[in-house]
């Protein structure tokens, strides 16, 4: 068999919608053999380069989401605490993920689990790096180690580079997968990324 | 048993979205003994209520579905002719739809699945009011009454509250399907509204 490339799921920690498919992202791709790369960015960022904004702030929209959000995470059966500070930053965890994955990159997507289950399912705010350091302590990592990842130039910059790849490939918004050449955007498209992994359509 | 209120089906002739709902909305609401209004409105008048843009002409997200358009209706099994004018006016459909539902719902409703067809599934452009005329003369309609019809005061402001309406009500895309208090939005969120429609969750 041909090796293939890594499915690609990009998310953004303030993204409701990424939650839900960071729960179901790992069984989909485990199920027809393929492998998977977790990559958060910052969407503000995108945001700024598209000219786009928040959903959260757009009229009509923002009390659609609100609505719809929490709907979801009872037709998924996940817990959910629509958190205080929404949408949240997702810099000091994306940064604590990225500089997670050049150590172990498995324990770096538990992280990202914990860090949204934190945040999503109990609204906790995970841009405070003493919640991110109590949830990683959590995992076994070390607070001091953490902090200093935080703090590291080369973790930074590779977030930032994410970002721009990420707009490079055509991502707008949280979740998108990509496969390829496809990318699916949003987390009510995960049956089609399924149906797209057991040989498309 | 209670009567329940009819389902409510938004959506824009400009909307490939819209186009794919239209072919699934009347089979899931006959399933579940409910009935269904279709309700055409202009979201170009939306997006200047909410100061929101078309999707089509915002950077990564026009691209995104102008490349999703085609595989969305793969999947589906739809004819799909990507029109040469997109989006494409809705008004001359819409007052076409408005003006025939209130001497026949029901064939109003033939008509826009007519014109959807013709827009998307052939690519003709129906913005055009000869184009129009043909396709309702397809469903036996008499071009001198639908061209009266177009012109109609009444048929004009009924699209407007329509319109108007749809905002009051969050309506913010297309489609939004409406069932009690719930919105649904989006074509990949039909299998929701199935659900929902089975008892919720």
């Amino acid at each position: 068999l041909p090796v293939q490339e890594p499915v690609q799921f990009y998310f953004d920690f303030a993204s409701p919608y990424g939650y839900f498919a960071a729960t179901r992202i790992d069984g989909i791709t485990e199920r027809h053999g393929r492998t998977v790369v977790w990559r958060p960015i910052l969407l503000g960022a995108v945001f700024k380069i598209t000219g786009m904004q928040s959903t959260l702030s757009q009229p009509l929209r923002g009390d659609y989401l609100r609505h719809d959000v929490p709907r979801f995470a009872r037709l998924l059966g996940l817990p959910l605490t629509i958190p205080e500070s929404m949408p949240v930053s997702g810099v000091v965890p994306s940064r604590a993920y990225w500089w997670m994955a050049g150590l172990d990159e498995a324990k770096a997507r538990r992280l990202a689990r914990a860090l949204m289950d934190a945040h999503w399912g109990q609204g906790r705010d995970i841009s405070d790096p003493d919640v991110v350091a109590e949830v990683a302590e959590g995992l076994g990592v070390e607070r001091g180690a953490l902090e200093a990842g935080l703090q590291d130039e080369a973790v930074k910059r590779r977030l930032r580079e994410e970002t721009e790849r990420a707009v490079a490939l055509g991502v707008f918004g949280s979740p998108v997968v990509v496969v390829g050449e496809e990318r699916f955007w949003g987390a009510d498209r995960l049956d089609q990324v399924d149906r797209w992994l057991a040989g498309g359509w």
